[in-house]
């Protein structure tokens, strides 16, 4: 169980973004191997700036854990975070980041170090398939 | 009712928090001159990190009017906003985000322009009334 692994975890919860016709980003978080909290994009269906995949896999996992604080957990998620999902990456003190497809208009890289210091990232795991679905996703939607 | 009233009222909303033993931020979102959505920091009592003051006011506004964006709201919170909500305030588009206390530790400003382009930015309000807030709890804490 690798990166790439969980990475097609966090994209199984992307695809439930597309068939929810939200903007395909799924994110998971992991403790000891195993997945403690999922999360998909659903801005739109909740209506709710804050419903990135991220934030809602973080809320999950620190449920699960009964701690704020996930500095054990890795999160994964199919595209790079935002400013918004970098800040509560921060908070969270996580062991690492993964990204699938950069984000160079919305991520959070341009912006500098975001994260926590303790925080380890890592970047382009699975990054064709994640694009791919950000593609077919604004593809449909401008027929 | 200006910056100052509505200051008073997230105030109000730090108070709450600091009843409940949590760092005392507070906030509100303003539409048309009235408040739509409240919140105060509930990071403890939620265990989640997420659980800022301004992100609780913000999903609650986004509720009250049944849209994600708050191009026409504006934002008061007595301390300046994190990287986290200070990204959050982008995806909303907020009118205007006024805080009341600096941040200069886990501010956003150290970070240079975090928020939307259309988003005014005035900071200072009632900024020792809320600064003093902050140092009651941290020095009941130090006790």
């Amino acid at each position: 169980m690798n990166d790439a692994y969980f990475m097609l975890q966090a994209l199984a919860e992307a695809e439930k973004a597309l068939e929810a016709d939200e903007i395909p980003i799924g994110a998971v978080v992991v403790f000891e191997k195993q997945i403690i909290g999922r999360g998909y994009n659903q801005t739109e269906q909740l209506r709710d700036v804050t419903a990135h995949a991220e934030m809602l896999a973080l809320t999950a996992a620190a449920n699960h854990l009964g701690n704020k604080y996930l500095a054990d957990c890795t999160l994964y998620v199919t595209i790079e975070p935002c400013v918004m999902c970098a800040g509560a990456s921060y908070w969270a003190q996580l062991k690492a980041v993964v990204f699938g497809a950069e984000e160079p208009k919305v991520g959070f890289r341009r912006h500098g170090q975001l994260l926590h210091p303790r925080t380890q990232l890592r970047g382009g795991v699975q990054a064709a398939e994640c694009a791919a679905l950000m593609q077919e996703f604004f593809s449909l939607k401008r027929k």
